[in-house]
């Protein structure tokens, strides 16, 4: 994979040039040189022989910014002074802050929201817990919760490190959803503890994201916390991930007029985001379904799935491959529609993806390097999609979890079941007209107005269907409280 | 105890009026007859028969808002509308908000919060967990932990309904303190489970204030997470409690030119506040306690404490009542210079603070509902202080908490010393000059400008010198990363 220069490896370069005509252009020239993308140049300070300049340029990686800075020092004259990282500047204090909503100017207010006028609302909760979602942030909060030992593709970095992720994450939901979300990072690993953890802090939220546990302590926290909270709990890896691509295969196979239950997919990885996409897949219509994994094409009859022990992939192994493959990803892949990867990088070349159907369509998912190279693969099919912001067709989950769980509060949801996720993928799919949809664009820019409130939408009325008429009447309302028989 | 009109207790009443010359002055006069009094008036709108009027009244109590709407109602040619009731539409939604510090206009900013930006942060705090205190809102954020237990006067109401208090708590951190607080209502009363989950729940948090959890667990709570959690543990109900009552004891001991070390103080109340008190009056140099509880003065010899197994008292009476004294509560407080409750309701008449030495004190903190009517206290006592905002001398924990936790913060402290909550309670009590100091003025508001700051200030020097040198070097700073070697 070529990489270019990202503002996410950007630096900003305070230094001295000589005061020569050609000064600057000679250093812009040595930046570019050396492969390195200028974005602003403020020239902070001048006097008749010396100008101060900030320079800010994005390089490939934190090694390429070294060299940046090398090429600029190598300028005749320049002297470099602070060199400062743009990403490490965003964090600085981190990336949240706590508000209260309402004045504190004076005794008057302090009795309002806090003594002793606070007492009367706390009552008023203790006599009907549901009072905490009109009364309280229990109306508009999640928990962004994770144990730290699956973040981003950097493994086990514990809760600590893990922070800043779940600090954007909670960002983005404010900026696309309005939710207030805040981050909750688990110093322990233990599946127990984390159940008992999140059921013990579950009062004050709405809802739970898991986010970046890894397999398969994962699938237990989540079943167990969906059966034991009253509060819909969603993991994004697992159904975040499922429904953003189920709305791009969608769309996928729109534009190549194909339909979900006729073509042949090929999925590769049985991780958590592998198996949800593969439920959401089947509970969506596709019939003909082949998983492969490190040890090839799972099938009922392959060595350790037989041998039992590993009653997941058995439970893979009952639910798809129809027609009893075996052998490699490669062998399946001949001849299917579509791939979807969620495994590793470069399990795959572009003469692979030549054996597929005509217009094929292949999701690359794995990050940051694809199981095969979008520009080979876009060689052999029609659609290509990958995790990369750098690529058309980014299948990125951002596309999702906000309006979801914009969705499920508006709802006072529960839960969340395989209709709400349904619901979700073909909203979020719908909102790609006929007109834009073709191979280069079958998912919107997450930045595209509008489509959390679409999917939230959705999921609002598939939530509510899922509990009949009862739902209707627990709708939240922000009309002010009639607090005293008149 | 008589009883004000209060705003906690106020309605907005909406109403239509005949458009006769003296409907208003009619309406206001029902209203004040009632014992009501009106604070806002609005006609917003009229035609020649009629006037629409709004009309918010502070009442004593709900029944006593009832009686104001029917006072109301009862004018002639009076439309009641809609009733609402201020503290209540203060409360709708929830008091806190969670807000990006940073814009997320576009895909660059987002490379820079999320990833694929934030993947370096990440491990750079993985490389150096410390850098969490530059990076990650651990910088500035407070857990307000709660399991619903002792809320207020309320006593056991559930983490639920405890939420509005504790949204309250975060409120005036952020108002007083720039700090950012966030609730954390536990769903369990397991003192081994409470303390488990705080654990579970620290790294994203610089410090943890405990709040209304009930005696005896309160003291094992705390005492657990201080032994083993790294970053401050401070129980409010007993800290914060214990400094400000000392430095309100300070000053008033200057109001009458007396010194702690010389005088008797007598105590009512041996719960989690009295013992924080007491304890912090005996590190501050009092030398002549005695306590009292529900059986009278706690002295070695009294059979439930000589009998063992209240191991708690037993330290008190080691600790207290250097003359042996017994009897009651009453007994004790002859000649007496200082009495503090802070334990139930009337459990002392004005003729009961006669007895007490010439310049008696008295602190009567039990809330809503004095040890004493202060309004008798003062009849017998030069210092009168209660819990209460409608007295003089409101002894109130806002004006140390806030300030306790932003000194904490700015050492980047691991734990909270006796050294610190004397510094706090000094700083505080410093803040009222010599020339403003007088029996009616012992504290200031919790809106004087500055108190925080100072409070805060004072923390911060005595937590660095507790750790001495190594805590200097600690200090965060703001100064941007220098992320690469120049």
């Amino acid at each position: 994979m070529s990489s270019v220069p990202s503002v996410s490896n950007s630096i900003t370069v305070r230094l001295e040039l000589p005061g020569r005509a050609t000064a600057v252009s000679e250093l812009t020239t040595a930046v570019e040189r050396s492969g390195g993308l200028i974005t602003a140049l403020d020239i902070t300070s001048a006097r008749s022989d010396r100008l101060r300049v900030d320079v800010t340029a994005a390089a490939r990686d934190t090694g390429h910014a070294d060299d940046l800075v090398e090429a600029m020092r190598a300028v005749d004259g320049v002297e470099i002074g602070k060199v400062s990282d743009r990403t490490f500047l965003a964090h600085l204090g981190g990336k949240l802050k706590i508000e209260p909503k309402v004045p504190i100017r004076n005794r008057d207010d302090l009795s309002l929201i806090y003594t002793p006028g606070v007492a009367r609302v706390c009552l008023a909760i203790a006599d009907n817990p549901d009072d905490a979602r009109r009364l309280t942030i229990k109306r508009n909060t999640v928990a962004v919760v994770t144990d730290g030992t699956a973040v981003l593709g950097l493994g086990d970095i514990g809760p600590l490190a893990a922070l800043p992720v779940m600090e954007g994450k909670a960002a983005l939901f404010k900026r696309f959803a309005d939710i207030d979300a805040f981050p909750i990072c688990l110093d322990t690993q233990d599946t127990e503890e984390i159940i008992r953890t999140v059921k013990a802090i579950a009062p004050v939220f709405a809802g739970v994201n898991l986010e970046d546990i890894s397999a398969p302590r994962c699938f237990e926290v989540e079943a167990r916390l969906r059966e034991e909270l009253d509060i819909p709990v969603f993991h994004d890896d697992q159904h975040g991930t499922a429904i953003v691509t189920l709305a791009a295969l969608r769309n996928a196979l729109r534009v190549v007029d194909k339909e979900l239950s006729e073509v042949r997919v090929v999925m590769s990885g049985a991780g958590a985001a592998g198996t949800a996409i593969l439920k959401l897949l089947l509970r969506a219509g596709a019939r003909d379904v082949v998983v492969a994994d490190i040890d090839g094409v799972v099938h009922r009859e392959r060595a350790d799935i037989a041998g039992g022990g590993k009653e997941h992939l058995a439970w893979v192994a009952e639910h798809t491959n129809p027609e009893g493959r075996s052998g490699t990803l490669r062998d399946a892949l001949a001849g299917a529609d579509v791939f979807i990867g969620v495994s590793a990088p470069n399990v795959l070349q572009g003469q692979d993806i030549a054996t597929m159907a005509d217009d094929a369509i292949v999701f690359a998912l794995a990050n940051p390097v694809p199981e095969v190279d979008p520009v080979e693969a876009a060689k052999h099919a029609t659609v290509v999609a990958t995790g990369r912001s750098d690529f058309a067709n980014q299948i990125n989950n951002v596309l999702v979890f906000p309006g979801v769980f914009r969705g499920l509060i508006d709802a006072a949801a529960n839960r969340i079941s395989d209709n709400v996720m349904l619901a979700a993928a073909k909203a979020l799919s719908d909102t790609v007209s006929a007109d834009e949809r073709n191979p280069a664009y079958i998912v919107p820019s997450v930045f595209h107005p509008g489509v959390a409130k679409v999917v939230a939408t959705a999921v609002t009325e598939a939530a509510r269907a899922d509990v009949g008429e009862s739902a209707a009447e627990q709708e939240g309302s922000d009309a002010p409280q009639q607090a005293m028989p008149v």
